[in-house]
């Protein structure tokens, strides 16, 4: 089964398309920009692209959107990551962190949709940031993100290691449990 | 003549409408909270409102955005202003800035749509971040902006202190200028 991913990330796309690959799907890259809306959630970020690129777009599609959400920072950067990445970048989140929790959570919401609708699928995990930036592997904030029960940072570890776990996959593992039921 | 300016957040009202007041103006508050986009730029978030609200209400109205640009952060927080605001506010600002330059520009951009069709008008006021929050006045980032040639911030001004020299009043002044061109 091919499956449309709309994304101008490589990142992304590389780490969704490899776990599909091993599913036996087969995933097809929609290289595209699209507006972001400014919202307090993930789910609603994701949900309101798939609404804006729906009539753009033919057949079944979908999209991810993800934050990570640090708790002593109030959920900081959430929602706005990838501006937040361009501007302060991991840099000015140690800083902000120098002194306090670091206790932090990513979020993966993928948005799906096919005849029947939109459907929506989340993946979280839970971790910390840690006390320097760490590894050349992935890209954004993997270089201070380290899962619970790990030493090392995504930035140090593999593409499968951080696909062993990861918000992304867990989210793809829930969308992937969806098309299964349906077929 | 009546203008119709759409916010939800009073003291953006109460210093757009006084200075209206002043220049012979009515203002109406059409008090609506909206989704704004996430994008690069002040003008783009305040157009994107715009074409948003187009055809939920009726006759001419306008709204403003406004961002905070800090040079040494390259631009942060800039068009996401106000979440950054309530995740990690002005003492987050602050610590990111401890040991960097402190220059700093408000940008306001007003867009008005009215039968000839959708307009922009733009104000800014250069300035630095003071070295901790100072005076009760006024929102937002107003404790920590001392616009250049001034020793108060904004909050520890009167709003016609405020009102005197600030951007959101100078792209006002810019919007009143085309609007007595127009009549």
């Amino acid at each position: 089964m091919k499956l449309d991913f709309v994304t101008s990330n490589s990142h992304k796309y590389e780490e969704i398309s490899h776990y599909l690959q091993e599913k036996g799907y087969q995933c097809r890259w929609v290289r595209m920009k699209y507006e972001e809306i400014q919202a307090d959630t993930t789910e609603e970020v994701s949900m309101a692209s798939l609404n804006a690129l729906e009539n753009l777009i033919d057949g079944p599609f979908f999209l991810e959107d993800t934050g990570l959400y640090i708790k002593s920072l109030n959920g900081f950067p959430g929602p706005y990551s990838s501006y937040v990445m361009k501007s302060i970048g991991n840099e000015g989140i140690l800083k902000l962190l120098e002194g306090m929790p670091r206790d932090a959570t990513f979020i993966t919401v993928v948005s799906f949709r096919d005849q029947k609708g939109k459907h929506q699928f989340r993946g979280e995990c839970k971790g910390g940031i840690s006390m320097e930036m760490r590894g050349k592997s992935g890209f954004g904030y993997d270089p201070i993100f380290i899962p619970d029960g790990e030493k090392k940072t995504y930035a140090e570890m593999t593409l499968e290691e951080k696909n062993r776990n990861s918000h992304r996959i867990r989210a793809m593992e829930s969308f992937l449990s969806y098309l299964q039921e349906k077929s």
